[in-house]
């Protein structure tokens, strides 16, 4: 059954041509491309629950030239082409909904060159967060956004993935410094220099960042790194509604206190947690914290948050800079969403991630409570409460109509509520299949340019189609 | 004479017509707009080495109604309109290569909202740095980025400005959340929400942040505020070579510390000073760094950075959290401007802005010295080494033709060199119209892309032609 409704109107105006493309790529490719049933169901959208659309073929690249060879062969015949990377995304994005060629970039997996010196590093979008990170450990850096999934930075770049510790670190947006990508054409460019910062020319690193592979195929991604901070101290505290807490969360952010990481749980998501992880948290609305910097800045920050906590009724703060107990505080957060798919095994997992100016954001999470509240639905909410951005997890039953209804209509309304709250409806997954109409509702005419730019960009519309636009 | 060479070649396409949108324009705005000569005087590049060319009529707007009529009245045309702020661009941005129609911004002076718990303001372009801070000092806010000049927002998101705190908070780039802008075809977009994050669609936002005028008129900007910070904290330090300084900044970085600003002076410019602003700093390379944070923060920072500038011969570091003090110090920096063309009175000042990895910067700075000691030029270094960027201020007189030649292959030298260490050829100022070639030189292919997204947005080519591409 299909649960979310996708609008492909803008896209049927361009002519694919698949079969040729295909007899193409196999003379090329040889055993490098595949059209076997394990390997394309093994390339498509399995995280989210838009449908799997399977892709007629799958290339499986090793280095820019195989993408290049790809794109030239595809835009020649005028056939879609997916990039995939480990198929973490939670909108669809690997889905063939016009049928086409995944290309699977996960064996462009070197790490390029490290520049301790600039905390730069420049990789090849197969590299996962987490091979980065151990790659890096002995040069005492660390590349933070953490979108929890250990994705790979060419799908983090390519959907503007942020995480846990946006707050301090930005979103890959920020992060960022380079690309090398090979456009529809199958033309090959750099968008910008190693340099810091820029003022040459459009910025075309940020317009294909986020653009969720519907313009050009990432093959090198330069990016910042930080280093590793000398101390680290993660903290919690509850308190007696979810606005106390992020009222405390603003006086922190206002305060000046770079906070690494401040997560909040709803009571329904600590009661799944309690659950699942055998927990005994109180059952009251949970901020979780990280704090990074020397050990007198840790210690301070964790000191001003205590006072500023205590202010808006909050209870049992604890802190501690001990990895194990650190661990041990984060297993909550962790085990999210773990413990709602295991709250309701029946259901389907619906992630939303609407985000809102944070002086909104009690308001925007207590009428989605009362919302789900009202039509017996069923969402545990968790959030990067620093930025404004969090995530109803819905859980609903596919085989019963009346509910994928009523969740669909709540859905609307999610994204209604924030974007009327002059926030986004999607603040770090993207756009995808399923948020189309909702970004139309949200920036409108701007929405027309963005077309412009497809079409000039991508004239017969072969990369990634059916995604934003 | 003319300095320095311009290339117009990608604009000689379009076809334009100025006299009769100046007809329409009279009829539209009435005593709004004028023709006369002091009026369009003041309307022109007034700060740069290049010529002053003229608009051939200046329209004064008052509210975004006012911006669209004229974008309607010169769409119908085909007449260039080039934006006119508070006129500061170092880059010829506000020359009417085409002739055409200015339009001036100032009037666009609003603060529109305030969202103190959001750390977040929302401007009319026309806005000034020190007025919006003025404004928000009661807040306890206050916006950082700080290009020198007392530029209009509107200027400073149009050329992504940065200036000497930018190795803490980011240059506009970063700072700016949201934008409303007349496109070329009249229509007014609002390019994201107000949301800290996103992932809708296409970043429009960071498309339009350094463009220049080339893409559309920028109407009402939102941008990130921060705390003032409890305490500030300035000191400086003496190396005995710029290689010392520059690497006692990249050991001060990669330990985390979160220098607010670190500015680099040559001897050439500590001389300057001392004359100009009759110091008597020692004739040496000099760091001058500034401090944000808590009382005990500062404190810690300022301590950290005396140890590593020690391991680097660093000499005499002084710092003070008071006011006074403080002043005193960054009087030096604040002076660089004056002192430069004092030295030289008979002189044209040129302003260059490259920025490179900051493991080449003393390389970079040290070859461009031995440059101009070889060819007898003279250009005392002032730079945001934290950054890796830094100016050349090149003193030339006009009238002496073979000095011109000598600097026109200076400057080019100087931007190759800085393309050659993975470095961009503007860090902050923008391409305007004296870099076009080495912008190519530096992105080559993708600035054919950057050419469709122009001719795509703004098919009659007019807004602020003949600039970047």
């Amino acid at each position: 059954m299909t649960i979310l409704k996708v609008n492909n109107s803008f896209y049927e105006k361009f002519q694919y041509n698949v079969n040729s493309a295909i007899k193409d790529l196999q003379k090329e490719f040889g055993q490098q491309f595949s059209t076997s049933q394990s390997v394309r169901e093994q390339h498509t959208s399995t995280t989210t629950v838009h449908k799997p659309e399977l892709p007629d073929g799958v290339v499986f690249a090793y280095n820019k030239n195989d993408v290049q060879k790809t794109v030239r062969i595809c835009h020649e015949h005028g056939c879609p082409i997916i990039p995939f990377g480990v198929g973490s995304s939670l909108e669809g994005h690997l889905n063939a909904n016009f049928g086409g060629v995944s290309i699977d970039m996960n064996n462009l997996n070197n790490i390029i060159e490290v520049h301790p010196e600039d905390s730069t590093v420049t990789v090849q979008p197969g590299v996962t967060r987490e091979q980065l990170n151990t790659y890096l450990r002995d040069t005492g850096l660390f590349f933070p956004i953490d979108p929890g999934a250990n994705a790979s930075i060419g799908g983090m770049t390519s959907t503007r993935a942020s995480g846990t510790n946006a707050v301090r670190y930005g979103t890959m947006k920020d992060n960022v410094i380079s690309l090398e990508v090979v456009m529809a054409n199958g033309e090959i460019i750099k968008t910008a220099s190693r340099a810091r910062k820029s003022s040459a020319g459009y910025d075309l690193t940020r317009l294909l960042v986020g653009s969720e592979g519907t313009l050009g195929i990432i093959t090198e991604i330069t990016l910042k790194l930080y280093g590793i901070p000398e101390e680290i101290g993660a903290g919690r505290c509850t308190f007696s509604s979810v606005k106390d807490a992020t009222d405390a969360v603003i006086m922190t952010i206002q305060a000046g206190i770079p906070v690494a990481r401040i997560e909040l749980l709803d009571i329904a998501q600590v009661k799944a947690v309690n659950n699942y992880s055998k927990l005994n948290l109180p059952e009251a609305p949970l901020l979780l914290l990280e704090f990074h910097g020397s050990k007198s800045s840790v210690k301070e920050q964790s000191e001003l948050f205590n006072e500023i906590s205590k202010d808006f009724g909050g209870n049992n703060f604890e802190w501690s800079s001990s990895v194990e107990e650190r661990n041990k505080l984060w297993k909550a957060r962790h085990d999210v969403y773990y413990a709602v798919k295991a709250s309701r095994p029946e259901a389907e997992y619906i992630a939303t991630d609407v985000c809102v100016p944070i002086s909104r954001l009690s308001e925007c999470i207590m009428e989605t409570i009362e919302d789900m509240e009202k039509n017996n639905l069923y969402g545990p909410i968790v959030g990067h409460v620093g930025d404004g951005n969090f995530h109803v997890q819905l859980m609903i039953d596919p085989k019963i109509q009346k509910e994928v209804d009523v969740a669909n209509d709540f859905l609307e309304r999610l994204a209604h509520r924030a974007i009327n709250m002059d926030g986004t409806c999607t603040g770090e997954h993207g756009v995808g299949q399923g948020k189309k109409q909702y970004l139309l509702d949200e920036l409108g005419p701007a929405v027309d340019f963005m077309k412009l730019i497809k079409q000039e960009l991508d004239p017969k519309g072969i990369m990634n189609p059916g995604k934003i636009l």
